[in-house]
């Protein structure tokens, strides 16, 4: 039996995870791994966690294994709603919230109740490939925006505007995974501006937006952009993400559509890690907690651009992040990254080479390099076997 | 702004959930609701999975609440493949499982994978209307096909498959959703040869296979037909709904296929569940566990019979369940159910009206009475209020 035969055409399209490849290999003893998105486990609250779940199947354990409302668990959704209304000023209502498996689940939802075959989805070049993936689900026409210091470029994005008509543009302002790179506030209200008189619909994608360690600039565009807004946030970098917890907001229009399709996916996310969030949230002070987070990731962060610019080639580029998980480098004309990550494999270091992050096959000289879950010793000397590879790299490629 | 058309046609077309809108008002006081599909929580083994959580969290706390492999926790594939294996004679391996949320989103996943929009999916008539909705996700043409008390009606199936080409054809061989119908051996058998010759997939959904109350006839047809079945299960109607854990068994050339879905989807299924049901398995004895379930229901199901066969009016048609947790019942000419839910639910009482599990309209003398989540007392007073509405619904219709 040919079974590629019975695939979907969207299957067979979707881009394969290089990063999950590479996370395998990385797994081996000795490896040091700038690849994944992993969060550092010293900060997971695994003894609050442990007391909650106890104390949630004391109380409710009955409730707590029944199945459960598409929308998620009320109190959680209020709780999201009240933190970040107060954080940035914004207006949401609990009603507009559903609870997700992550935000990956949040895109395929948006993706899967928004997308025709065909339909003009812009981005950021490069962009999250996890987005791209989730994306792909419904077989847009993907046009990426190139993105600069300061946020997407807004000319080129009208432009794709103009020309393609496009149906929703996917960013990830704050702290943007692949590159780190924010958006400034008055880019963040000028793209609001850009979108409202395009009519065309912003998917938000926030799971870093409370990383920030330098300054405190990650107000969401939702606040900007209400009614054209669907807003994806997550737990998985402030608490944990083995969780599996995300949420959509959207404007009150859209959410019974949204819930059908949550409905159709999977009924409801997980009961248990619902409230188990919630009395996490309730029991405890997040901000220190992710004050915590916050001061180790800007540290990491720094000893990892400090040793990329030490040891890495003249000509190499490197972003400056504010906050998230990510550097993001680009290297001289004439390298290759996925050249490169054979050599790192055998220096036992990994990265996710850039090509992953475009939808046209560009990117080759760009590499991701995750400084959140190595401690500082870990990235020292992973930096160092990693200049050591690029040095090999120009001998056996030049 | 006008937010339909920025929709997706299978958004548009996905039907909605009478069933969810019925279990919200049954969630009001006194109201008796044989409408949902959800177990009995008096069985939910709550001391011992919140003894399980704790030593998880002792033991392996920071892995369980990192992110994991999409494919899902490995001893838990393991358990399940040599459990069935066990059973049934099967001989199916861990690696052709993938943990999902739900068989709900085991088959939302097989939509994804397999059905480009057109694809004709042949389908039981009734069939469980959150099949149709995950199915309906990738807009295939339905084909419904009639069920005998023996199973399909394989006769129409052929000439269904004749006629349209059927590139899956998807089933609850096991106490069916909505009939409660199972199918006989030689049935299972001979589905299983027809479709091996016209290559066609199946597509079994399992939930309510370890629910048999009468007889062990409840052999998943996989094992008949392995290269051509992607097997779903659940452990919802096992140990708890809430917790919202299945799986999907493959063929191993799909395997790869399903698992880019469930990255793109939503990475991997929550990591502390993976291990919970792992952990109750590996330290109780699930046959004794199930097996309380069994007597229970069982029961359940006579009682709400033996009232339905003497409060119904003459000439009522109601199938006989072997195991799971639904009867079907057909009112005589003349009536619909629609109208009935209604008058029914000023007495408090609610079921799902027929026409939900039909995809061309038909249905309307049916109901589907679950008897799972009801005590013996709330089914005989719940089925007296039925036939006082069904008596009113005369008056009022004739």
């Amino acid at each position: 039996m040919n079974y590629e035969n019975y695939l979907s055409d969207c299957c067979k399209n979707i881009p394969r995870s290089f990063i999950r490849e590479i996370l395998s290999v990385a797994e081996q003893e000795d490896f040091i791994s700038f690849a994944g998105g992993l969060p550092n486990p010293d900060f997971f609250p695994v003894e609050e966690l442990k007391n909650g779940l106890a104390s949630i199947f004391t109380d409710t354990g009955k409730e707590t294994l029944q199945y459960a409302g598409s929308q998620g668990f009320l109190p959680l959704r209020e709780w999201i709603s009240s933190y970040y209304n107060t954080k940035y000023g914004m207006h949401t209502k609990a009603s507009q919230y559903i609870i997700t498996n992550g935000s990956q689940q949040a895109l395929a939802i948006v993706s899967k109740a928004m997308i025709n075959p065909g339909d003009v989805v812009a981005l950021e070049k490069p962009s999250y490939l996890g987005g791209i993936q989730a994306l792909s689900l419904n077989s847009p026409v993907f046009k990426q925006v190139s993105l600069n210091p300061d946020g997407v470029d807004l000319e080129e994005l009208e432009n794709v505007i103009l020309n393609y008509g496009v149906k929703l543009f996917y960013a990830i302002p704050n702290f943007q995974n692949p590159s780190g790179i924010s958006y400034s506030y008055t880019k963040k209200q000028e793209l609001a501006a850009l979108l409202e008189h395009y009519q065309t619909i912003l998917v938000e994608d926030n799971p870093y937006g409370e990383l920030h360690f330098k300054g405190e600039n990650s107000a969401p565009i939702v606040g900007m952009l209400p009614n054209q807004t669907i807003w994806c946030g997550s737990f998985s970098k402030m608490i944990s993400p083995g969780i599996r917890t995300g949420w959509i907001c959207a404007p009150d229009e859209m959410v019974p559509w949204l819930i059908k399709i949550k409905q159709a996916v999977d009924l409801h996310t997980n009961n248990i890690v619902q409230r188990l969030i919630y009395h996490f949230l309730s029991n405890h002070d997040i901000e220190s907690h992710l004050q915590k987070i916050r001061n180790a990731y800007g540290k990491q962060c720094r000893v990892m651009q400090n040793e990329v610019i030490k040891y890495f080639p003249e000509g190499s580029e490197i972003t400056n992040p504010e906050g998230g998980m990510f550097i993001w480098v680009k290297l001289p004309e004439g390298y290759d990254t996925e050249k490169l990550i054979k050599i790192a494999i055998q220096k036992k270091v990994v990265f996710v080479p850039g090509r992953s992050f475009f939808t046209n096959g560009e990117g080759n000289r760009y590499m991701r390099l995750n400084f959140s879950n190595a401690s500082e010793g870990m990235i020292i000397e992973g930096i160092a076997r990693l200049s050591e590879a690029i040095k090999e790299c120009e001998m056996v490629f030049a």
